[in-house]
């Protein structure tokens, strides 16, 4: 191992702050998500296949923490001599991890870039990624705020924060720096059924970090809004098209609908590595189906009958119509994109 | 007992049909829906405190099948010899299990008219709510199958079946007699969290009756309008208030504006037992806000951090504005109800 190999994790390690994974002289050392909030297991992954497996069982989840999950699994790979070929191997088992979230797609082009570069620019170049999606998100975080008042009540989906990214998160990383500011910003968290991210992971990283969440169910979501004195909501993405039609975790939206219904505001915070400049519009993002025992059950246990035929996309698609603003690490922005991406 | 006492019983145990409860010479038979898909376990209740329990813990639900089984359980306080201040004393303790539900209320002053006229009149008065609520499904589907058509795919919420009511149910009614015209309807039904009646029950009684059922999140809603080729939405209801304002379960209001957004029919189908005629607004409705632990739990299993701070109305009220018409055993109507209820 050089110095440089092993800078990923210190840099990481370095602060007390809460990351989906750091990068060791031995192995990717990854938060099982599946276990939250209920354990705090940390895997110890070695290879490629086990990263692979890893995101596509959702141990790690949230567009950009699978960016720079996948982005450390070619780092892996490099420290361990693999050849330009090895490494284009791995790209290719990577991105048949996931289909919607573009950040993976992304990670792995700009990586492999360097792919004939040595194990060194590798490594380097998988450390600046994550690098630079945390400070994208801190950015993201400095523009949204703006945008957020002292008493805001802010509705949420899934989980967006530290712990699917590289850094504070996106959406929920935009609260707490609007919080940071000083500003009385409260959440209400949708469940998230079926995986309950938000149950399990905007709750409990919520009750980490100080800030005040009311969980409720997804079917509550315009009754909240009538009711609990939302103001505000926003959400994260896992792609956003051009145009700006946002692919991410179905609920995103239904909740955008019943905000527009109810004249609210409705924010998506992203990276501009989750724009994809390659998709023009809705039409062109592939959506993830999953195994209907997702639906059948919560955490194992049976809900329904099993073999009730069920339909479970993984995201849905909001169209730009229904978003407010696009908060991004370079500012509030409106589609079209194509400038955007770099 | 009298003969005229037993008669409850064996009018509906005479039919190889799905109720939720029947009365034998000994005691209330009753489907514990808390059970189902899993199993199917008839609890025996011979007083008027089990049958209180039953509905507080939600053993039998739906609003029309609550007031059946308050109709039946002051039958119970009758026939063992029970004053009319017994019978007082019983519903006072009935209309303390469950605040929303507008049937419960109705079923008890109608059969607490009869207090003072002995057993066999108190049990005939009961035995006729349920014949009649039976019948009033009937003559709901009757009118509520004229607005379907070949080839509807109807998304609905919560469970308004055979199992919610005295007969073959409300919204799940209507489907199910616009099925028997020979019209291919399908479901498509919300799973409900958090007590998940949807995946419990519609599912299940769907599979039972051979009508074709998709299960999916409540999350998905919208997405399900827009790719699943979602032609109307129907639902039951607890409490219909004079102008037509609507509490059902929590979700139903969010359920209303997506389809409103999406150009979709949104039907009400409720007996006008259902019809308030004592509450005028949404203002008059009171919400049952129930035990976190049921957003915090799916089948007693944790989802979410046990301190995570919980909003769980088991309800919401959908504006009349939102609804195309109500179906009700006298016809397709719209508010105000004034003239409805007898």
């Amino acid at each position: 191992m050089s110095t440089g190999e092993g800078s990923v994790g210190r840099a990481i390690l370095k602060r007390d702050v809460l990351r989906p994974f750091f990068l060791d002289g031995h192995a990717l050392h990854l938060l099982d998500q599946r276990a939250l909030p209920f354990e705090e297991k940390w895997l110890v992954l070695r290879t490629v296949e086990e990263v692979a497996v890893a995101i596509e069982t959702l141990a790690v989840r949230g567009a950009p923490a699978i960016g720079g999950a996948a982005a450390l699994a070619l780092a892996l790979v490099a420290r361990a001599g693999g050849s330009p070929d090895d490494l284009r191997a791995a790209a290719t088992r990577l991105r048949r991890t996931r289909p919607t979230a573009v950040n993976l797609f992304v990670a792995l082009d700009s990586i492999m870039g360097h792919a004939n570069e040595g194990a060194h620019a590798l490594v380097d170049a998988a450390e600046r990624h994550v690098l630079d999606d945390e400070a994208a998100c801190a950015r993201m975080g400095d523009h949204g705020a703006a945008l957020f008042v002292d008493g805001d009540v802010v509705i949420t989906i899934c989980h967006t924060g530290a712990l699917a990214t590289c850094g504070q998160g996106t959406a929920l990383g935009v609260i707490k720096s609007a919080r940071a500011q000083g500003k009385d910003v409260r959440v209400v968290a949708l469940e998230t059924r079926p995986l309950l991210q938000g149950a399990r992971l905007t709750a409990w990283e919520c009750a980490r970090e100080g800030i005040p969440c009311t969980l409720v169910t997804d079917g509550m979501a315009g009754f909240a809004m009538t009711r609990l004195g939302v103001t505000k909501a926003i959400v994260g993405a896992d792609r956003i098209a051009r145009d700006g039609a946002t692919a991410n975790k179905i609920g995103t939206y239904g909740l955008a609908v019943l905000a527009r219904h109810h004249g609210l505001p409705f924010y998506v915070a992203a990276p501009t590595t989750t724009v994809d400049v390659c998709t023009s519009s809705a039409d062109g993002i592939v959506i993830e189906e999953r195994q209907p025992d997702e639906v059948r059950t919560a955490r194992g246990v049976p809900l329904a009958p099993a073999d009730a035929q069920v339909w479970n996309p993984a995201f849905d698609i909001t169209p730009p119509a229904l978003v407010t603003a696009f908060i991004t690490e370079r500012g509030v922005a409106q589609p079209p994109f194509e400038a955007v991406q770099q």
